[in-house]
């Protein structure tokens, strides 16, 4: 069986890994650990665990349909107006299994088995990480730190960093990347979800090493982090990252790219990749499941794997 | 399979049903869901759903030991110092199953499938309940109200009330109370846990109107809410609050019984019940499970349910 290996972080990754639970395929899913928005920003300001929001989510996203109750609960959010409020029962969970194995890996084990996930679901560093990000404020350069702040800010994205500097990938993480034959990286917020998983430098060199193909899945709507910014901007982007790494494929459900795929086209030439257009949305901003399991299913068969 | 009925609160209700778990026998466990201290009176003090507490020790007390991991997840009490502190996990899952099914019956049946527990963990009624008692207070009345005022007040318990007094029991537990071959009350907090569940009128008709056999387990240990009150004395209570209910044996583990059963032998007679004195626990304080399992499992053989 092929084994594939997403990378990102909350909705996007949840994008791709509903897509691939359709293929016939051994999936591991390595999410960034950095968000700290809303719930998770709240457990992890108190506790020293990894965010549970995008694990929870990658989990959630991957559950068997016979556990959707479990799923559901996960998901819940409690309502009302008390310390519960805001908070996914997941995250709950997540945070008291977290602090009960010394070992996160265990802890996502046992949660994943608890949904019947059909993805392993591992964290890119079995540490809390942050993100830091240079942005553009008229002349200069403002320096701004965490993932929810990164995300909302004005200005656009010059350079993007993690926190601390000297972290290191998951020994897990890096063992499934090694072992696999697809790597896919994206949808997702693409300074704080996608391209963090390059700036570990034992991940990037992992990935780069691995004998995988690579997928590169683009994003369908814009967002505030990578406003103005084309999609082959973020392939240059991505590239400017990638040292060591070669992508394969860079995959583009924008509708504007099936009208004229010239400059993204050149971008994924940059890359040494080909350019794979494709509508793969009904409603122009989300992906749609069917249809991008459809095209990565093709390219996981027709390329041998 | 003989089907057994187990009341009770938290603790104590714990015990028994940690002895009947090692019994061949279908059991059911109805909990007081009047319970309001700690994490569960915070969560009740915001939400309408019934208390978690006990219900989770019920439910946890009944796992099945291959899913111990579960079992010390939904035990597992927050540390720290945050909105989680003090919280168990169990009791955050319980509530959000609460808010998620309407019928909260629906809700601990799935719990204890998450579990594998081997007993179905009913709610006396499936609204919240409150305990209010009227202590004894120099010449004069106090009247308490919530189980944790009135297990921790000083002065001696004279009576004990349900709130809102139009409480019914829920129709699950009406139902296995009816088809019931044993009806197990105590151990327990005499006046929050035990007495409760003759409180509600539709309840105490449905056990006097059962075929069952019923056994009362005293407790071994003294409780601030029982302080001064006897063991006969706590039989001579429970048959205050018993009318239409014939109680059959009354178990004492106490080690005074043992050696002068005269009072409570008199105290079990009035109630037409037989005494059934045993070393029930080796540190004077704690039922131990196997011998509580030998004592109930003999008068279940024996008395051919």
């Amino acid at each position: 069986m092929l084994k594939v290996v997403a990378f990102g972080g909350g909705r996007g990754l949840s994008a791709s890994l509903r897509a691939l639970t359709k293929l016939d395929v051994e999936l591991t899913a390595v999410v960034t650990v950095a968000d700290d928005g809303g719930s998770t920003g709240d457990i992890r300001a108190n506790r020293p665990v990894l965010p549970p929001g995008d694990l929870r989510k990658a989990l959630v996203a991957t559950a068997d349909p016979g556990k959707s109750e479990t799923a559901r609960l996960f998901s819940h959010r409690f309502g009302g107006d008390d310390f519960l409020t805001g908070h996914p029962v997941g995250n709950v969970v997540l945070t008291g299994l977290l602090e009960l194995h010394a070992n996160p890996v265990d802890a996502l084990d046992f949660a994943a088995r608890l949904l019947g996930s059909r993805a392993r679901v591992l964290p890119m560093s079995r540490t809390p990480l942050d993100i830091e990000a240079d942005l553009e404020e008229g002349p200069g350069i403002r320096t701004i730190v965490g993932q929810h702040n990164v995300a909302i800010a004005d200005g656009s994205v010059k350079d993007v960093r993690l926190l601390p500097a000297v972290a290191t990938a998951c020994p897990e993480t890096l063992a499934a990347v090694a072992d696999a034959d697809w790597h896919i990286f994206g949808p997702g917020s693409w300074y704080t979800s996608v391209i963090p998983h390059l700036l570990l430098p034992d991940l990037r060199e992992a990935i780069g090493a691995s004998k995988a193909k690579r997928i590169v899945v683009l994003n369908l709507s814009e967002e505030k982090e990578t406003d103005g910014l084309t999609l082959a901007g973020h392939v240059d982007t991505l590239r400017r990252y990638s040292e060591g790494v070669r992508f394969h494929y860079v995959v583009s459900g924008d509708t504007r790219t099936l009208a004229d795929p010239g400059s993204l086209n050149s971008a994924a030439q940059s890359l040494e990749a080909e350019l794979v257009a494709a509508h793969l949305a009904s409603d122009g901003v989300t992906h749609d499941v069917s249809a991008l399991a459809a095209v990565l299913g093709n390219l996981l068969v027709e390329d041998g794997g």
